[in-house]
């Protein structure tokens, strides 16, 4: 197998401790350290014996490193941290605010070229996996349509407008594809669908003492932007229930692509995820690209790079030849 | 868009209509000519006005065409035309003898090297597309277990093999995927699976006249190989019906990886194919890698390739920043 592929993890948040799992499970990696803004003891690593660092100590521990996955959060950290970083290291990110992608990726490609470096941004599963399945559906199925439903699924955000609302203690919203629109879609049908045809909310709420219930949820279910366009159901629990029940982050969802090759033939194209855990699947794929962005970076492929660009190969352990022998 | 990519077709089985389909709903190709060992005006083009030529005059056209797109099939034919005609084009193949692969490639790749010229072998959905989502749901969940299920589909093998079955005018064969082991697979358990109990087959056989109903029924289910492992049904049905509602060619099935990131939390991800038509989903795959094809031979990668060396960004018309401004 050769030397292990040196990792180095920049935040320790969910991602991070993610990360770490995955490295676990991929015996041809090995963590280097953690590296952390808080102050380094205060951080407890999911792996026995690794070593956390401040973020500092980053600089020095350069030749140390072949890749270094940045576990930031995409709207105050990667912005600043995946440009300077690339300049160092070659580096894979999930940066996942769609609309600013064009933006990131100039911004990193630029001190990556500069350097030398290999800087692969927005990996995960949406953007990430979801993406390289509407691409090869749109390629493979030209006349057609493109859906994507997500969910069952905890929504992060709108948990956080949730727990805006005054009167909220906590609380939780999951995001529902509405069963009736995939069914339509999967059975060949290319309806347009509106965005209350697609999907629907349901919150768990916590609410303060004395809080008006009625009044609470009228203000989630008109909130604009977050649940006015949806059907959202309020559901009222206790905060003991919000701990026991509500804990985990599952998610997931559909890509599908359903097109027609001739004027009789039909064909649906679909990939979907069922997540236990939304945040170790995204570190997980990460963890498969950071192999990637080792591999392309001795091939002397440098710059800012996204999933589109790397062939499927290069995220297995496996060399070209095992991979054609056992799993073409 | 620059100029068309200019696309030879090479046997106009099913496989070579579909690609002459694909390409008139792929606007940034053109068809120069189809290919053929039959007398060439005795070939009915699906598109008006395509030229049709003899396979000997493919050596004199090796400066009009870009990519050749090889349609025979994997028993006879591409064993020989792969590795003559990559010396002398770019090409495009759906080999799909899994056993015989590593040895296919090779036979490829010395010619194709040797010219400078890119021959992507075994694309279509299996190997192909399912090949893909094998290796890459194993790079992400390498603590897990994969899941071919195929069907229901129309098999030409298995088809083949009720037919030579004395007493058996004609007849077809469906695979199907048991549908008790799929939602095993999907809800989360890893279950070992025998062969019985992943795939049943179902028949459907005109009689010879006076043919001993019973003989050919017992015939067929202990039918070594093809059969004596599966769940066999046998249906009798007249020429008429069988002409009537066993025409079309459907296919599909899913590859379903199935892992734990931690020891709390399971991940599903799943990649599925409902198809109307079989040839023609595989000949959209072979359009869409003669336009990778294209674009790895212009960047002087060449030798044998398969779809695992193959970046998606590559397969669609698009280019890098428009992909990731629009579907990242």
């Amino acid at each position: 197998m050769g030397q292990a592929i040196r990792i180095g993890i920049a935040g320790h948040g969910n991602l991070g401790r993610g990360v770490e799992a995955a490295i676990a499970r991929n015996p041809d990696m090995e963590l280097v350290g953690i590296y952390t803004r808080r102050p380094p003891e205060q951080v407890q690593p999911v792996t026995a014996g690794a070593a956390v660092f401040g973020m500092d100590a980053l600089a020095q521990h350069a030749d140390r490193i072949d890749v270094l996955i940045l576990c930031g959060g995409s709207k105050e950290d990667l912005p600043q941290q995946g440009p300077e970083l690339a300049a160092l290291f070659n580096t894979v990110d999930s940066f996942d605010t769609h609309a600013r992608i064009p933006e990131y990726f100039a911004a990193v490609d630029a001190p990556a070229r500069a350097n030398g470096k290999t800087a692969l941004i927005s990996a995960g599963w949406d953007p990430g996996m979801f993406s390289i399945n509407r691409v090869i559906g749109e390629a493979l199925l030209p006349e057609g349509a493109t859906y994507t439903f997500w969910g069952k699924g905890l929504s992060q955000g709108h948990s956080d407008a949730i727990r805006r609302v005054p009167g909220v203690a906590g609380g939780v919203q999951y995001t529902l594809p509405v069963e009736e629109a995939v069914e339509r879609v999967r059975s060949g049908e290319r309806p347009e669908l509106t965005t209350r045809e697609k999907h629907r909310r349901d919150c768990y709420v916590v609410l303060k003492e004395g809080a008006d219930a009625e009044a609470v949820r009228e203000a989630i279910v008109t909130m604009p932007h977050y649940f006015d366009e949806y059907d959202t159901t309020v559901n009222f629990i206790s905060a003991e229930e919000l701990r026991r029940d509500h804990a985990a982050m599952p998610h997931g969802g559909f890509v599908i692509r359903s097109g027609n090759t001739s004027v009789e033939n039909a064909q649906v194209i679909e990939y979907g995820l069922k997540l236990g855990s939304n945040p170790e699947f995204t570190s997980s794929v990460l963890v498969a690209y950071a192999r990637a962005v080792h591999r392309m970076h001795q091939q002397g492929d440098v710059g800012a790079k996204t999933v589109f660009d790397v062939a499927p190969g290069l995220l297995s352990p496996k060399s070209a030849e095992q991979l054609r022998a056992e799993q073409l």
